[in-house]
């Protein structure tokens, strides 16, 4: 049997490797248009900060190491064609063109940048970060530079910030919605970020879309709404990521709102055709509707259920909660399941509550303050959870989206017991804190 | 009503607390012993060590402050009579015998240290924990000691040990068994905290009781076995803690194998007579035959559904798991449910597997080995994990604690999402690792 990947992401290279961990005999190759494979993405803007010494860091295996497992990973390669009928897959490497057969076509063609259409985008300075080189580019360009403009507050817009910020350059955050990180976080909570990244010295803007760019060849200035224009010697945009669905829609597969739909076995609607990753839509867990999970956990879990699929093992991908977590300077963010706007905008009537906790016992040296936010649908049912805190946020998200998974009410969890120890909690956990005080609005 | 509370720890001194926040108008004393309320048992070791500054810092409310809610706090007292018939308790405070009417009883007697019976135990520098005034103590006679050993190596042995290294002392820690954490960890665990406490300078003395200390009126060597002899200018036993039963076999409660027996209200065998905390039997979450508890955690649970029964609300206590988690220097270290051998010995054959991971991404800097272990049934049924790490191991505990409250097998937790960045986790979970190499036993 012949699989043939498009996408050398975290999706294609997973279910690359995750196949071969399965059997040894079928015929693997990857195409990518990347001359890179198998590195984090995510870590890019911690090489930008200078946090992690260099982009060779996060390059985990070349594609020569793949050749050892039996992977054939073929790089810088345009995917021109697919026909779904034929079986058959044709693409250009150095101007010249190859069609190649496939029994089963894994589409891992991942998400490309979104850029809104704009005077200027085209401009020298103007960046997007989708790759490695990406990453490169701007590590070049910033070298000169004394001021950016990065514009989108997702979780890479404001890495990026921050990794600009900490190498000195003056730094403008923005973000045409009024709050930042809107997708997992609510605004008060956000707020809290606001605050901290203003002390690091970032000027945010909310409530502005960027509308043009300006300079002669290379950008000059950003013009914030219809008058506020603010000078800018490279602009990043991070502003969100859309899946790429050429090949997806040349192959025949059904589309959904967003993205290729497939099953709980990563079966697109065409027969021995497969996707996986940026590129496909998820079912969300709580409302058991389709949404978008453009996720790096989401990409390898999802390679793990297809690389079953494709050996002919019991296979099925659940649904999703798009549990997140990042790291901004000293701040550790996370969030899982709905905002209270989320919430409220699928017709759930969110029960919410915010404490403020101690990540240590109150008396131990360095207990930072844990901001939490708990909601919960009508019935108390948990729905979602954000963390704001200097430490031990990540696991505590996990905790959270195992229990929205099984279904818990706060007044279950509240009962929970958690582990103690004066220098690494409080007595009372503030999860428990959070869940017990969110309890009280049912009484 | 009248609410008579015998019994100022975590257990008493909450359940007062929490009494008060739901009904204004009850009366409640606290009947103590100790001349000190509201402090953290927990964090003495801290305070020996020199983390935290002193034994003031982890007293968290005075008698006067709990006057301030309406409850009498009255210090100093012994508790000698109980007469669950004419519902009075006598106590002795200054040499006068006071008796006093109650409606209902809250028996929060604790435990005591339990010393085994050997020669030598009554010498000057013999010390035993069990309150802030023995850990007063243990810091005046340590200024002068240049060499210690504590015998029992579980948390509070362990915790002691290094604190007595941290300032300076010659420090042998020495356990009976041929294991450290006995309780909570499998020996190859243990083994590892072994290493660690050893690169501390501190000698592990592994298997040999202590058979008896030798001395004048001062504690000068301890003899190990029939033979080795080592010097000792204190030791410390810290060899378990017994349940305090004598009151509440006054008042005719039903006592189990361990302690006092009560339901999932916290109601013992006898009518307006109610048990909290360490003084206790609780339900195992696994086989649901009865357990000891003695955590502060779980006595600080129990004190929230005492609260409720007494002011006649619904309340239930779960079943416990014995969730813990310890840091010793800058070492980690937690547990939930069952070890191999504790599963052993209750007729479940084990299916096990260690792993060790990474605490951040592999590149990113300052990423610390974490060391995982698994156990399941013969169905996959998680039953026990066991994690020890630098850090961000308390919360995995909590997740492992969810999962088995929950029942969840190995391949159930496989399938879940995890948050990640490169920061805080590897994109695979170091507990998914784990699981998922324990999910191939079964194949």
């Amino acid at each position: 049997m012949k699989v043939v990947i498009v996408g050398g992401g975290a999706g294609g290279i997973s279910t690359a490797s995750n196949i071969r961990k399965l059997d040894k005999e079928i015929e693997i190759t990857v195409l990518t248009r990347d001359n890179k494979v198998a590195y984090s993405p995510c870590a890019i803007p911690y090489v930008l900060s200078g946090k992690i010494e260099s982009f060779d860091d996060i390059i985990m295996r070349t594609p020569e190491d793949y050749k050892e497992k039996d992977i054939d990973v073929i790089t810088e390669v345009e995917v021109t064609e697919v026909d779904s009928d034929k079986k058959t897959v044709t693409y250009e490497k150095n101007g010249k063109k190859t069609v190649m057969d496939y029994d089963k076509l894994v589409l891992a063609t991942g998400g490309n940048p979104f850029v809104p259409p704009m005077q200027g985008v085209e401009l020298d300075g103007v960046f997007r970060i989708r790759n490695i080189d990406d990453g490169m580019r701007v590590q070049e360009a910033m070298k000169d530079a004394k001021s950016a403009i990065v514009t989108g507050a997702g979780l890479i817009g404001i890495e990026i910030a921050y990794a600009l910020k900490q190498q000195g350059l003056d730094v403008i955050l923005s973000e045409m919605l009024p709050q930042i990180v809107p997708r997992s976080l609510d605004k008060d909570m956000s707020d809290i970020l606001v605050k901290y990244l203003e002390m690091e010295g970032i000027q945010v803007v909310l409530g502005k879309p960027i509308t043009k760019l300006i300079g002669e060849t290379k950008v000059e200035k950003a013009c914030f709404g219809d008058e506020e224009i603010y000078d800018a010697d490279m602009v990043i945009m991070a502003t969100g990521v859309r899946a790429e669905l050429d090949l997806a829609r040349m192959a025949g597969c059904e589309i959904g709102r967003w993205a290729i739909l497939v099953n709980d076995r990563m079966e697109t609607s065409v027969e021995d055709v497969y996707a996986v990753g940026d590129c496909v839509e998820s079912k969300d867990l709580i409302l058991g509707s389709n949404t978008i999970s453009q996720l790096g956990t989401t990409a390898v879990r999802e390679s793990k259920t297809l690389a079953r699929t494709i050996c002919g093992k019991k296979s099925k991908f659940n649904p999703v909660l798009n549990s997140m977590v990042s790291k901004v300077g000293k701040l550790e963010f996370g969030a899982v399941g709905y905002t209270t706007s989320f919430a409220q905008q699928n017709r759930i009537r969110p029960v919410v509550q915010k404490v403020q906790a101690l990540t240590r016992a109150r008396y131990y040296p360095n207990a930072k303050p844990m901001d939490i936010k708990v909601i919960c649908d009508g019935n108390g049912t948990i729905i979602g959870c954000q963390i704001i805190a200097e430490e031990r946020v990540a696991e505590r998200i996990d905790t959270m989206t195992l229990a929205i998974t099984e279904g818990l009410t706060c007044f279950d969890l509240s009962n929970m017991e958690f582990a103690y120890a004066p220098p690494v909690s409080m007595v009372t956990d503030p999860l428990i804190l959070a869940v017990e005080e969110v309890s009280k609005k049912f009484n």
